[in-house]
């Protein structure tokens, strides 16, 4: 069975839309790009259309790659203290003279849609209800409930310890009463891990799932996304392989993708 | 092996000591007690004797059962305001009609020195220093080290998903490299989850540790603490059993709870 994040993005873009109509104070984010990473730009552009087409007002503050940390601090207080804005976005990677830390910490936890400053965080691992869950995590947790995946009392294997997906996903499943193994580069046996989970959530940037799985009801999401060596968008399973043991399974392209940007649509329709 | 945290802390404390005594501002530990828990009342009482054998000045501000929360909150905010206070603790637990977590997200991180509030959660989530580590898990990280237990590409499996213990303690373990599976009240095959790890932690206030452990040099560490049908002060693991197998196990008592007090000395030596 293959989890359609294509389609239920969709789904829950209708309902964001929809929210978002019966507002009485319109949401506005604000994305802020420093330098001219590519990337990024794209991600930033594909962010404005989501928002636009949900009703969502943005802005997008282009700074140039020399800019100042402080001038950057500078604009994210003003900001904050915007009664129009609703939200705050920093698109990353910043440049190396730019402390990521510190300008992720600057902003309001009330605008923090990517939900990554330490307030949000602590939130989430304390156990409280953070403003913002983080964007790619949420769509997962989504992706799983659409398809009424028992998540309470399974064995989870996260792979990837990132700050934006494994150890915040790690965080969510647990809240949904799984056992989570968080595991990343200095993990033994890996596969003998993966293998015996029943969701695996690989988050790496690798071809790193490529096994047969024990149990037919396995739940199998890819969050990797890169390009192999003939330029192709892939993940990091082995989707032929491991689709044929496995229950359920993300496709890369049209899996978690789509469910990230749904999901911080979602976000960003929230006004505190 | 036993894990001697009595002989451990008592060498702690004497660095703490030391420490205290070359600070230009003595620190100022002030304990917030409320009610009259019997328990609670012992555990502010030994945390006051230490804080007094190293040189730490405390203060224990003790308020009626029948305290507003908005009293105690105003008082948590001038002691966060007071520039001669530098450490501030609520004992825990409070009576129901006070919002714990109000009160704990009350007090200044910087002051904070259980570890808290949820900017000290989120910077060891995210992976930053945060101003406190919370004290149990960090007395048991120092017990590991003490005996130079690798920590870094183990299998780690903690019982127990406390904000105090479980969690932060996975955090910690998972910012030392371990594998770490994190295992509560809905966790399936707890035994072998146990018996193949490297290290377990267990903090759960049951005898829930009782198996024989495969690995020769695994470690287990025992948080638990409650009396037997005996009224005998017991742990969360079957030592008789548990020590025949395992490289290297912690004594309850003399184990994780002296490490506590010395973690928690520790921490209300710092100034911030």
């Amino acid at each position: 069975m293959i989890l359609d994040g294509k389609a239920l993005s969709i789904k829950i873009l209708d309902k964001v839309k929809e929210r978002v109509s019966n507002l009485e104070k319109q949401p506005h984010l604000v994305v802020i790009l420093v330098g001219n990473n590519s990337a990024s730009e794209i991600y930033v552009k594909n962010k404005q259309i989501a928002a636009e087409n949900v009703g969502i007002k943005s802005t997008v503050l282009k700074l140039p790659e020399s800019v100042s940390e402080e001038f950057l601090l500078e604009k994210i207080k003003e900001y904050n203290e915007n009664p129009d804005v609703t939200g705050i976005l920093v698109q990353l990677p910043l440049p190396a003279h730019i402390d990521k830390n510190k300008v992720v910490m600057t902003i309001s936890p009330k605008k923090d849609v990517d939900g990554f400053t330490p307030e949000n965080v602590g939130r989430l691992a304390i156990g409280l209800t953070p403003y913002f869950y983080p964007a790619t995590p949420q769509g997962i947790i989504m992706l799983l409930d659409e398809y009424n995946i028992p998540i309470e009392g399974s064995d989870a294997v996260v792979i990837g310890r990132s700050n934006i997906v494994g150890k915040p996903v790690a965080q969510m499943l647990l809240q949904r009463n799984a056992t989570v193994t968080l595991c990343h580069s200095y993990t033994k046996d890996l596969e003998n891990k993966i293998k015996t989970a029943d969701i695996v959530i690989s988050a790496v940037g690798n071809k790193i799932v490529r096994c047969k799985m024990d149990k037919k009801n396995s739940v199998v999401v890819d969050v990797g996304i890169f390009r192999d060596s003939n330029g192709r968008l892939t993940g990091d399973v082995d989707f032929d392989l491991v689709s044929m043991s496995a229950g359920y399974i993300s496709p890369v392209p049209g899996g978690v993708g789509p469910m990230t940007i749904a999901s911080l649509m979602y976000n960003a329709s929230k006004v505190y």
